[in-house]
């Protein structure tokens, strides 16, 4: 077994023996780069050491030995040698990046000794104790437990000095000394050994793996436990040795634009650490150009080198001591959404990767930002700064928001057709709310989770939204809500970053993304916007290797429109509840549910009818062909009603009924558990001409559009069933109706399917029963996921938080298909479904079907579509890709 | 392929062909019994007949000749014949009885010819004329569908005839010519021809299967359609050709005590209308021993006969037409719960039939009413004569209560302490009222159903209970109730019908049944009581049989000794919550829940310890070494705080907190859907204290139990578990708290097991992965029914019904484990828990461990024992011996 790699025996594929730096440091030595000579030992070792109470191999202390031996040869150095003293540094270096989380140690193998033969050599004794006392200091802190800080702030305090910079050799050497006395006085001892220095490094960053800082970043990141750090030890290289010396940390694109630029800072006779204090402002690599043109030619073409040949954006860092360059470090650079967009489509066209590589690299939730109105940054910063941040809540809906604060959803319309921008506030939302939604910019609301009403209909409409902000007290009635002591009245101007869940005092600009300004406003011309260009290129290059179709949740023709721009190809899920709460709908709605005889109910239907129509109409019209699957009336009817007394008696003034009627009703429809209750096809059993009045309404749309000469495929999906017999009652129900309409209209040709929701576990397992009638499945991954689980997505924010910060759940069921527990139901669903029924038509219409996790997980059983809301279409289509190629 | 058999070529073995009736005509015919001669036309005709547009199979019209003129020839008559003429009746006979439903014809033969000679022969016109107008009346309506009944009335009128016996032969000659005018003036003629008539019959019997009656019938007791019916026709008898002549119903032993006697009752000179319509009274059999000894001789030797060749208690038709005994039907005859039990017990001595066949013929459901008070049957069919039904509910908790109406558990407390009987009465009940569920005699609730919080505690409890009925109006404020318009008031006397769901006005006496004197109160003597004689002789042989251990849900010392008289072999579910609400619990409880901090939590679970220890001690000693399943902490918290506002200041004053305090908790703890909120583990998981101090509190009650040498044997189970992660939380903190324990006592030898409920399909679906930490599973089937079927049991009530009706559900799921989807899940979870751990064991504590197609389910896949409530230990025994039989 080898433990200890030189540089040059290793690459950048050996990350996982070697970690991230130490394989990138391999790499660049092996392409012939100028790295500061080094080994690695693997990160086997810190495994060992953890699983053999904090000891080594046996053979490593003569790995170490011998690498340290080669070090110095190479060097014409050696450890502890006054004349020619060999330096490393010892830093640690995992699989995964863990940026500051471990310890380092710089100047090891300083000591008295070495310190006075240095001074002597380099001529320069300021330089060797300063980096003498840094050693002891970082050393004694890391590897001894013992502090030191404070006694250089006494000296300086007693020496009358500003900065570190004002103290002499001789303090330095004093204050080396004290530091040594310190540690003895805590009962350790400062090793003189360099080579016992060393041991002391290695066991101090290998136990770093497991102190506090790091466990919570491994388990905020879900980095395993078992996969352990590995130890770089390097040459000391020095950037602080005069005006010839310096150190920079570059980007080999700019990482916010993505424009291939040399993105960078650097600082002359400086060291890292120097830049990370801000005590000297560095400057811009542009500065480079001119002020030192031979070394930025060298990074120039370190710069191509690397790019060529890891074909990706790097961040690098290197230090430049007497005129000659190191590189220090590299790695793939993070960036924004727009960057990787633009660095992914560019490198297509430098030929550097290919469409497949560009895909893969992409984070398809980051096309998210891209679509999205935005703050202007510094605007937002600096309203932060001024202390404009009221609280934090859950970032439900991405993007930024400005408005004045309305607390019910017909204010919101009413100020919203003033002109007025608002932000509607609510404890919480319910489908009344819909038409206040639409009218406002962004929604607030004080319960509920990522999924909840606000948070569900908000990205289905491309709102801004924080949802579940506990810290809101509000109140309807004075229209105002105290936020941790500060009032907010209606009126007020609050800010919405959707993005973060930031909710900030005050009015912000706000500015729609370019891909908005063109696909939807069509404000700006595509040519005219690179982020667009670049966007298209992706996204066709997605749609070229995607096997899943993707569709989109809409229930206006203003939706299904902006979908189609977006790239959908068809309607997953029209919820046609959200249509009862359209004009001229909510009463007749309203008479169904109060109504005491089919009569009366058919009566009420009878209104509803038409409206209902034109509303599918309108959708058929702008899917223009695609199929639009169009799910049955879900929700108890309690929704419909209103909760509130005085909403109650303007019902019933406007009904003509009894106050108590409504009352009684409202109590009637009560349930304890209504997830659990009279809704979905239950409804449409309990009332068949509901279902009956749907089924005219969809196959008469589709009818009245074939005429116009536009193809419809409508798909009408049974809601919430349990058993194959529920089904058949609703499908029955559904193709009578639908042969009726088809009779009427000269048995006009028209192709129509009868498939039904997936959403409670009792379908899923008996989907062999179910496929037998049912045409198409739809998983309602939503519902699916609270009945597996036992889940509330309503109520489990309580807990869910918890769950996934100790790691009882890796992620929110809710947003992540759970594919060992829901996964393996829909599994068996598609395994029974097709069993009975091979080409049964699959998808999903849950939240789920817009998350690039569950998307892969719906490539992977074989699925055939997803479906998700509008703005969420380019991630699925990127996802879907993904899925493919992976 | 024959389709038409003699009574002579069938057997009592083939009633799918020959329906029941037709059976056991045969099998009667063939061991020699008198039958009147006849034949069947087989099922199949009737399924060809519905599968080809209503026509015959074309050999049908010769087999039926051929066979009438086989009867003709055996009874030397002929159709149409005047001078001998041969007359049938011609009844339907399904697989499945069918009361009523279907349409029957007599006296199908007579014609005006036949009539005269009729007259001629018998010298009795009058009877002549009378069967001949009944057969054109009969033929007319159900043939021809002409009603001709009116006629018959004008007739009496004009006549001044009081009834039909008033009617002269020349009378009724006359009206069936006018009859015959009436058929014609409705486009219809009357058959003269036998054969035509025959052939109508038949076909009108055929139809009748697709009546809507038979229909809705069929429905109701879940028989197939594509059963059919089968045609019997038989020659007539006829019991009223004068004093020589009658008939009669009886059975082979008292179908109400089970007494080994000739029970029923005869009437001569009278056919089998007469009997029904109740115009004159019958005799007892017992009166025919003198009357007539020659036929009651025969008859009893026919009684000993069928008894001995069917090896059960029949029912038996018989007519005696001029001192000749014919059989006209002969079935296995329904009996009460008592008699069941007696007749098998008898049966069994009397080496008529083996122990097994006793046991695989008792309905275990039924064991239920041995066990429950009862009214004095005449007592209360006096006071329901009187009008005093005040409406019907859910026969949630059978047996007989009766006592004083209160409206509040701690009323009903009180009430009881001054030894008033008192019904409790609820819009709903809650764990709060348990202590006054215990004290009531009674509990009746507005709301919820089979499986509501009352019906649950209640059949726990032994308690009579009807729930969910709608028609209560109850005002807690006024402390009264209206009932569809009578009021009911605090104090007034009401009784209870818990196995009907009757709720009566007043007052009725109840007393306990003999088994339950013996087996709980001691009362009496079992040898001095029959019935319990039996009942031990029958549950003696389950015991034999069955593969299932038994066990019962019990949380009190008083409920586990019931079980165990009841014959339970450990306790199944020990449901700890209900623990909390007993004397001194609720208040630290209270604080528990209120505290804002761990420490404060601590303090107040350190008050609970001791009690809750006291608790499992008093069960462990109760149960004497079976095994304890004991459930951490399940319901939510909310439902340990009060909801009134005034019991919130009441608490609030207790506790000296402010009340705003506790009416915020309340507030927070509001959830949505409860029912997948914040409960079960996930409690345990938020406050790890609290699952650490019960499992503390068991196994220090188990350490001071085995120290008095009473073995114990605890599990300990964790409830509402979804991940293998929530598991193994809640066990780590579990297996801590009991070593602790263990480890303070000198180490103990103590075994313990840790393990977990199944109810939600998550954990079933993924058994695998938690069977490799759980020690055993218990299928909560109640919840899991719930989510697998995505159904509230307390809300589901509103169309549960009506999917039972419509057959969209075949049974209640929440009574009987819905096999096909809820058992799916259970097998998969068997099949993956014991693949990981073959001796896992497993049970089921839901309410479907009490009933007996579950229990049935639970044996077939492999489950090892089942839990149910104390009163249904006895219906679980007989099931799993039943289950071990089949």
């Amino acid at each position: 077994m080898k433990y200890v790699y030189l540089f040059e025996e290793g690459n950048k594929d050996m990350k996982e023996l070697l970690g991230g730096k130490g394989a990138n440091l391999a790499e660049m030595t092996n392409i012939g780069l100028p790295v500061p000579p080094g080994f690695t030992i693997t990160t086997q070792v810190c495994t060992h050491y953890y699983q053999n109470k904090e000891t080594y191999p046996p053979s490593l202390e003569e790995e170490i030995t011998s690498n340290i031996e080669a070090l110095e040869k190479k060097m014409g150095a050696q450890f502890g040698n006054p004349k020619n003293p060999l330096l490393v540094s010892v830093r640690s270096g995992a699989r995964a990046s863990m940026p500051g989380m471990m310890d380092t140690i710089l100047n090891l193998g300083m000591n008295d000794k070495v310190a006075v033969g240095l001074a002597e050599k380099t001529s320069n004794p300021r330089f060797v104790y300063d980096s003498y006392r840094r050693f002891v200091q970082m050393y004694a802190d890391v590897v001894l437990g013992v502090e030191l800080e404070h006694l250089l702030e006494e000296k300086k305090k007693k020496l009358g000095a500003k900065s570190d910079t004002d103290l002499t050799a001789a303090d330095l050497k004093q204050l080396v000394d004290e530091y040594k006395k310190e540690v003895e006085k805590n009962g350790k001892k400062f090793p003189e050994d360099p080579l016992d220095q060393l041991w002391g490094a290695v066991g101090a960053v290998f136990s770093s793996w497991n102190n506090e800082r790091a466990i919570a970043y491994r388990k905020m990141y879900d980095i395993p436990a078992d996969w352990g750090t590995a130890v770089n030890i390097q040459v000391m290289t020095y950037g602080n040795m005069g005006a010839d010396s310096g150190t920079g940390v570059a980007f080999t694109r700019d990482p916010a634009t993505g424009e291939n630029i040399f993105y960078g800072e650097y600082l002359m006779n400086a060291q890292g650490e120097d830049v990370v204090a801000g005590i000297r402002t560095p400057l811009p690599m542009e500065k480079m150009k001119t002020e030192n043109p031979q070394i930025y030619q060298e990074l120039e073409k370190i710069r191509k080198k690397l790019e060529s040949h890891y074909k990706d954006m790097l961040d690098i860092e290197f230090t430049i001591q007497n005129d000659k360059l190191w590189m220090l470090q590299c790695r793939v650079g993070k960036r924004t959404a727009f960057a990787a967009m633009k660095i992914a489509a560019d490198m297509i066209d430098e030929n550097l990767i290919t469409d497949k590589q560009a895909l893969l690299r992409l984070d398809p939730e980051q096309l998210n930002h891209l679509l999205q109105p935005i703050f202007d940054h510094n605007q937002k910063e600096k309203s932060l700064k001024e202390g404009n941040l009221l609280a934090k809540g859950l970032n439900a809906g991405p993007g930024a928001a400005t408005g004045r604060v309305v607390f019910s959803a017909p204010e919101a319309e009413s100020w919203a057709k003033r002109g007025e921008s608002v932000i509607l506030t609510r404890i919480e939302t319910s489908p009344e709310d819909i038409k206040g939604m639409k009218a406002a910019k962004g929604i607030l609301t004080a319960r509920g989770g990522m999924t909840s009403h606000a948070a569900l209909v908000a990205r289905q409409m491309g709102k801004v939204c924080v949802a579940g902000c506990a810290d809101l007290d509000i109140s309807y009635a004075d229209k105002r809500m105290t936020v941790k002591g500060k009032t907010v009245k209606e009126g007020d101007w609050i800010s919405l970053d959707g993005t973060t869940g930031e909710i900030m005092d005050g009015e912000l600009e706000t500015k729609p993304s370019e891909i908005i300004q063109v696909l939807l406003e069509k404000t700006m011309d595509p040519k005219e916007s690179e982020a667009f260009q670049d966007y298209d290129k992706i996204m066709k290059a997605a749609d070229r290797y995607r096997k899943l179709k993707i569709r989109t949740n809409a229930d206006q023709p203003d939706q299904a429109t902006n979908a189609i721009a977006f790239g959908a190809q068809g309607i997953g899920l029209c919820r046609t509840e959200h249509m009862f709460f359209g004009e001229g709908k909510i009463g007749p709605m309203r008479e169904m549910i109060l109504a005491e005889s089919e009569e009366a109910r058919r009566a009420a239907l009878d209104k509803l009818l038409p409206l209902q129509r034109a509303d599918f109409e309108g959708l058929f019209r702008a899917m223009n062909g695609f199929p639009v699957t169009i799910r049955l009336l879900d929700p108890p009817l309690h929704e419909f009603l209103p909760h509130e007394e005085k909403d109650q008696k303007e019902m019933a003034e406007g009904l003509n009924v009894h106050h108590d009627k409504i009352k009684s009703r409202v109590r009637d429809l009560h349930e304890f558990n209504p997830m659990l209750g009279h809704r979905g096809c239950r409804l449409g059993i309990s009332y068949p001409e509901i279902t009956e009045m749907q089924a005219r309404a969809i196959i008469e749309a589709a009818v009245n559009v074939t005429k116009e000469g536009i193809p419809v495929e409508p798909e009408i999906m049974v809601p919430l069933i349990s058993t194959v017999t529920e089904f058949e009652h609703q499908e029955t129900v559904v193709r009578k109706a639908a042969e009726e309409v088809i009779k009427e209209n000269d048995n006009i040709k028209l192709k129509y399917l009868v498939g039904t929701m997936i959403e409670i576990p009792r379908a899923a397992i008996t989907a062999d029963e179910v496929a037998k009638t049912a045409e198409f499945f739809s998983f309602g991954t939503n519902d699916l996921t609270q009945m597996t689980m036992g889940l509330s997505r309503d109520d489990s924010g309580k807990f869910l938080g918890m769950y996934q910060d100790t790691g009882i759940l890796a992620n929110d069921p809710f947003q992540t298909v759970d594919q060992t527990g829901v996964g393996e139901l829909m599994k068996i669903c598609v395994a029974k479904g097709r069993a009975v029924r091979p080409n049964l038509k699959i998808g999903i219409c849950g939240e789920h079907g817009g998350d690039p996790k569950s998307v892969e997980f719906c490539h992977r059983i074989g699925q055939d579509y997803v479906s998700c809301s509008p703005f969420r279409v380019p991630i699925a289509r990127l996802a879907a890709a993904q899925a493919a190629l992976r």
